[in-house]
């Protein structure tokens, strides 16, 4: 049995010490280490044969020593300062600490470390075991702040920063605080409760007229609803039934007299009501809606029914509870003769809460999540209701009973209604991406505290250090700030939209509807792995962020279909713009501009991997510009030929239905980019700027390295290129982490709306988070 | 304006009709679009100035027909058989019926059509409007069964067919019917009655010797919790907790002592304990575990304490509610001596429920999912317990108080210990696997159901039949096929382990547990999604399926730190490969072969698009062989480069943190892969043989596809053969859809556990699904 007192009897042999100890230590002892070690033994010409085969019995592996020796040996070991850098200096120096003359010829000295190296015991490593205190770039890392966060959330914030602020300090009141529900019940009245507080501090009828208590203000309602997304998900989305999507049928929909008949209680929420759309049969294709009003000449009514269970509406929020009227989509029907889908008021129950009679309504129950909306299904049997309550914008019944339109066709009539109600589609991302913000901040919060393993006798390093977890965190930091301008910029589209881009904008909405909820879908996932079991815990608020917002990707669209909506839109104007050509031509000039695509690309840039090139903006631009142009022109190419072969058309756009969704998402990245950058050179402070840079670069890079298979097929970049994006990719992650903290705190969410326990500050910041908007106003 | 009337006094006019009709019917008629028109009435010689005026009039944008006109100008339309696949040949027969012996010149109709594909109206779809009953591949396409469902299922039960149907049997019954929960505390309730329930029925024992009322049938108890699995999955875990984690610490930490005075009351349940091993500081790093267990010589006994919050036991299942004892690890103190993290038996409750003095105890309260499970928080303080009550397999104190081990270190101990609890990482994946297959057939049976679209004039097609459905479900489908297989092998290897590949098969279940719950995480979502709104309703079982599994990626250790744990142990074997050369010559090796591999690419190979070698089962398992090895080369070779460099070790493996995840990822690939191709040469019934192959090769090749950037990059393949891939990819999709829902009936999962209202079968097979099993028998 080695045990010290034989070394310091024996010094000269305590050289083998720090090998024994580390084998028998860390890892399994292995017949080949043992070899190593046994034909190092051997090559000792400075050993007795007696000493020798004392060490061969000590290195034997099934001969292991007491754990209490080990610790011994430990200690010993550790008890001599650990400046070397290999496991044979260290045992040299603890010869010398028993017998300050001992000595080893230059070649023994050799031999040992290469036997260490062999043993794969990389001396450095092995050593640090026994030091205290070692650091590593690794452990060392920690958040910066290099620019000023005020001022950054000022420009996130935008005009509307003064109404922000306003609603933050409304959702930050007591009364506004998160609490866990008993029932369903309780939380849907909790919701109930909230969205009338709401109401009353004039939140609901913002975009109204100013007759009806508004503000005339869509873009302040945009602010609103994406600002309340910072609180309870519930509350938003009933708050968006009611105001959005109820308020705003009678809006965009409805004349004059709906207006000045109903607004001003819609916004006070003393009329709560439905947007009945959704049948049970048909939930995308909403133009096969099956719900009739039929027109009766006597008594100038409509009677609303339901012809089977198939055309009931459902998942219709506010329907199970608190809905006193409804926006009902029906055929009308005027003397046996179907005019197509249009838009009726129809009560559902009276002031008290009792059902209407011939309503029926069922309760949806409970779901994944938003429990605090009280979805149901309703049936109408015969419900009469008056001729004024038709939503005349598009369409009316005339003096005579005739049926009266601008607009011939009652699929275009239908479309064009809904083409009214697009705000939807930007209110959901713009509530999305404000969820996701919350959930990085609370994510990222958790990073920067918590630690786990660190280097040998080193401190633990924050997990946020961790590659993989920059890799989670940092690129949907990145996409979350980039989304930001390209909402801004659907935003601003739609305020200021013509009858000419209206097809071009609802397609914009549609897809950045879906990209953002696939997105936060996918981001809120992330959050949750990267808090661990904590992240699995409700009150890290994660659960409500991921739940409620599940079905982002569902309402307001199905997202797959959407990003088919977008397409197709995409084909059109790709046509539209050879409006001087017919459509042989467009499709020669198609043909022909696949065949001088390939001599487009350059050979030295496809291979180019210098830093600057891979950072250049002008470069992502037209990566992304090459990709959307290419997407939609094989597309085309490919459905033309798919026809021309003699497939349905139908068939075909099936066939390439995997392609149309690239072609929506390479469009909608390509919105995103450009609205990024711009909004990174408009930028003055120098300090946001480089902030801005990196996360604009880290945007493009990573969807760049996520799409890299198709660049890499069409030749568009080489191997040894997207190998280096991937490399300036891990780095930019590595470079944004540091001011990661700072840039979730420019989001200025709430602290009682973050909430969870893990994402407390430890500096008492709870007055702190209004701080930008007060500086800026 | 355009009356019918009109055309019948003009009848040679009507061939303008039905492009008229199409134009004004179903897009905006845009200024190309009525300059095209324009330009061919000027071509017409055959008509008047005043005919012209009149027609130009017509297609004026401004002047849009009445609703009412164009519904007439349908009917009109339709009013003639519609045989012709042009909008002029139908404009010709209705010019014919209002005057039989109309005719035009061959030029004109030449131009007609010609302009009719100029405004891109494909008149064959257009003409399509004025049919009915227009079929399309697409909407066609229907669910076929190619083979013997209860064969399959028989194959896939294997030995245990006979007690898997038992089980089945049982969480059919009507004691465990789904219901919903008034409460937390209600749905806890429901959760331990089950358990007792399961435990009446020997289940708990299975795994335990006979002498505790076991089976000492391991692989039994595995397919018991695989099978509870299609059943609510807080009695899964909560039924792991007790029998498996609890119950197996005892087993295999502890000595026939322990198994004597414990094993039957935990097997009936009539001890309910806790698996107390996680601490809040420390979750993934248990190494670093801080509650000690300090030996006290006089009174023979441990002292269990929590020395400060961060040391806490945290999300211990059982403990916030039923727990009575623990199995608590903590770091041994002897005379001030630190011997490493052990195990002990710890009092938490009496047999009435009562804490035991010095235990606190915290409810987690609320988690995403699991919420029939009550885990806690625990804290010691200063409890003492008896000194048999140490599990003493591995370590012990010996009479004289000395500590005793035939492990050296105490790290080395440490993780042979928790080596002997790896089944935990088996039991996981496995129940993770069966809530995947539930997820699946809710989906499938949905999309088969739901109709959506369709072509013009033609039934609505089953959402399944698009490509994109198809996408979402059926790679997740064969992957679940391929997983059955690899978790069964997993399952041999560690009944079969032995001290020599102890390290192989920790490994292996590391990877294969963090592979299949993530792709669970990604799958459930996906079925969420694919079915809509009626996903999102907690009746349809997906909610709970998605919330419950949540957690898998992180417990029984994280998915990120695991993966790592499996490349790690990669990075061994491949050193152990190469035993006879040390470490210099293997890092020599392995530059060598870097350089050599890209010549081993045969160019013939790397550009083979023939459909018989994409589907070519030896190309799929070289092209996995051939990316594990080269990453796990390359990782080797990184890690080498950067240390020789002069980075810290810890640094280097942070650097390459993303690589190694996929040198984990394809390890674990390939030994599926393996496993699935075996399963399939096995086979011998032909119709089964026949399904499997198709899944394998979509197995194979959707993996080969989402690695397709590597590929590529590595020039392992080119552009054309990864398109190519993509192509086989969407048509083994579309085949395998066809077998779609048989493939998930042979999962035969009970009805009363699908339970969703989407997912009912039109037939009655309520008493269908044991079939299988019982013929099998």
């Amino acid at each position: 049995m080695i045990h010290s007192d034989i070394f310091q009897d024996n010094p000269k042999l305590s050289i083998f010490l720090p090998i024994y100890y580390t084998l028998w230590a860390d890892s399994v002892m292995t017949t080949t280490e043992s070899k190593e070690v046994e034909a190092l033994i051997h090559r000792q010409y400075w050993l007795s044969a007696e000493e020798k085969e004392w060490l061969f019995e000590q290195f034997n592996p099934s001969n292991p020593p007491k754990p209490k020796l080990l610790k011994n040996l430990r200690k010993e070991i550790k008890s001599i300062p650990i400046e070397q850098e290999s496991l044979t200096a260290i045992g040299v120096a603890l010869a010398q600490k028993y017998q300050s003359d001992v000595s080893y010829p230059q070649d023994v000295m050799a031999d040992f470390e290469f036997t260490e190296q062999a043993l794969g015991l990389l001396g450095k490593e092995a050593s640090y075991s026994f030091k205290s205190g070692h650091e590593t770039i690794t452990n060392v890392q920690h958040a910066e702040q290099n620019f000023n966060v005020s001022a950054l959330t000022a420009l996130l914030d935008g005009s509307h920063a003064e109404l922000i602020h306003r609603v933050k300090t409304v959702i930050s009141d007591h009364a506004f605080a998160f609490r866990e529900f008993e029932s369903l019940q309780d939380q849907r009245e909790q919701t109930l409760l909230w969205c009338q507080e709401l109401a009353k501090q004039g939140f609901g009828a913002w975009a109204f007229p100013k007759f009806a208590d508004g503000k005339d203000d869509m873009e302040g309602y945009f602010a609103i609803m994406e600002t309340l997304s910072y609180h309870d998900l519930s509350m938003v989305i009933k708050f968006g039934v009611q105001f959005g999507l109820w308020g705003m049928s009678i809006f965009f929909l409805g004349t004059e007299k709906h207006h000045r008949k109903y607004l001003k209680d819609v916004g006070s929420l003393k009329l709560p009501g439905c947007f009945a759309m959704t049948e049970t049969g048909h939930g995308s294709n909403v133009r096969g809606l099956e719900t009739t009003a039929t027109y009766n000449h006597e008594k100038k009514t409509f009677t609303i029914h339901t012809p089977n269970p198939d055309a009931r509406k459902e998942y219709i929020g506010n329907a199970a509870l608190h809905g006193q009227k409804a926006t009902v989509f029906a055929k009308l029907i005027i003397d046996g003769e179907d005019f197509g889908v249009n838009a009726f008021i129809v009560p559902l129950r009276d002031a008290e809460g009792n059902l209407v009679s011939g309503v029926r309504i069922e309760d949806c129950g409970r779901k994944m999540g938003l429990n605090g909306v009280d979805n149901g299904v309703i049936y109408f049997d015969q419900v009469d209701i008056p001729q004024e309550d038709m939503l005349d914008r598009f369409s009316s019944v005339n003096e005579a009973g005739e049926f009266e339109s601008p607009i011939s066709s009652d699929n275009r009539r239908f479309f064009t209604m809904l083409g009214t109600l697009v705000g939807g589609r930007i209110g959901i991302p713009r509530s999305a991406l404000a969820a996701t913000k919350t959930g990085l901040t609370i994510a990222i919060r958790h990073g920067e505290k918590r630690k786990q393993f660190g280097p040998e006798g080193g401190e633990e390093a924050p997990i946020l250090n961790y590659r993989m977890h920059q890799r989670r965190l940092m690129p949907p930091l990145a996409t979350s700030y980039a989304l930001h301008f390209g909402l801004r910029y659907l935003t601003d589209r739609f305020l200021k939209r013509s009858e000419e881009d209206a097809q071009e904008i609802e397609a914009l909405a549609a897809g950045l509807k879906a990209y953002t909820t696939w997105f936060t879908t996918a981001t809120l996932q992330e959050c949750r792995e990267a808090c661990g079991g904590k992240g699995y815990l409700s009150e890290n608020r994660i659960d409500a962020l991921k739940n409620d917002t599940d079905v982002y990707t569902t309402f307001e669209g199905d997202n797959v279909v959407l990003m088919q909506l977008v397409a197709k839109n995409r084909l059109t104007e790709f046509r539209q713009e050879f409006s001087d050509m017919n459509m042989f031509t467009i499709f020669n000039y198609v043909t022909h501009q696949a065949k001088t695509s390939i001599t487009e690309k350059n050979p030295l840039i496809v291979r180019n991997t210098d830093k600057e090139h891979l950072l250049d903006m002008d470069f992502h631009l037209s990566a992304f510009r090459y990709r959307e142009r290419a997407i939609l022109t094989s597309a085309a190419r490919r459905i033309k030929r798919h026809i021309d072969e003699g497939m349905d058309s139908f068939d075909a756009f099936n066939v390439v239905q995997h392609h149309l969704l690239n072609v929506g998402q390479a469009y909608i990245e390509r919105i995103i980019l450009e609205e990024f950058q711009a909004a990174v050179k408009e930028t003055a402070d120098e300090g946001i700027k480089a902030a801005l840079t990196q996360l604009c670069q880290l945007f493009a890079l990573y969807t760049i390295e996520k799409n890299r298979g198709w660049y890499l097929e069409q030749g568009y970049m080489e191997g040894v290129k997207t190998k280096a994006i991937r490399k300036e990719v891990n780095q930019l992650c590595w470079e944004v982490r540091k001011n990661a903290l700072a840039l979730t705190d420019a989001f200025a969410i709430p602290e009682s709306c973050i909430a969870a326990p893990i994402a407390r500050r430890n500096r008492g910041s709870e007055g702190k988070v209004f701080k930008a908007t007060d500086e800026h106003r």
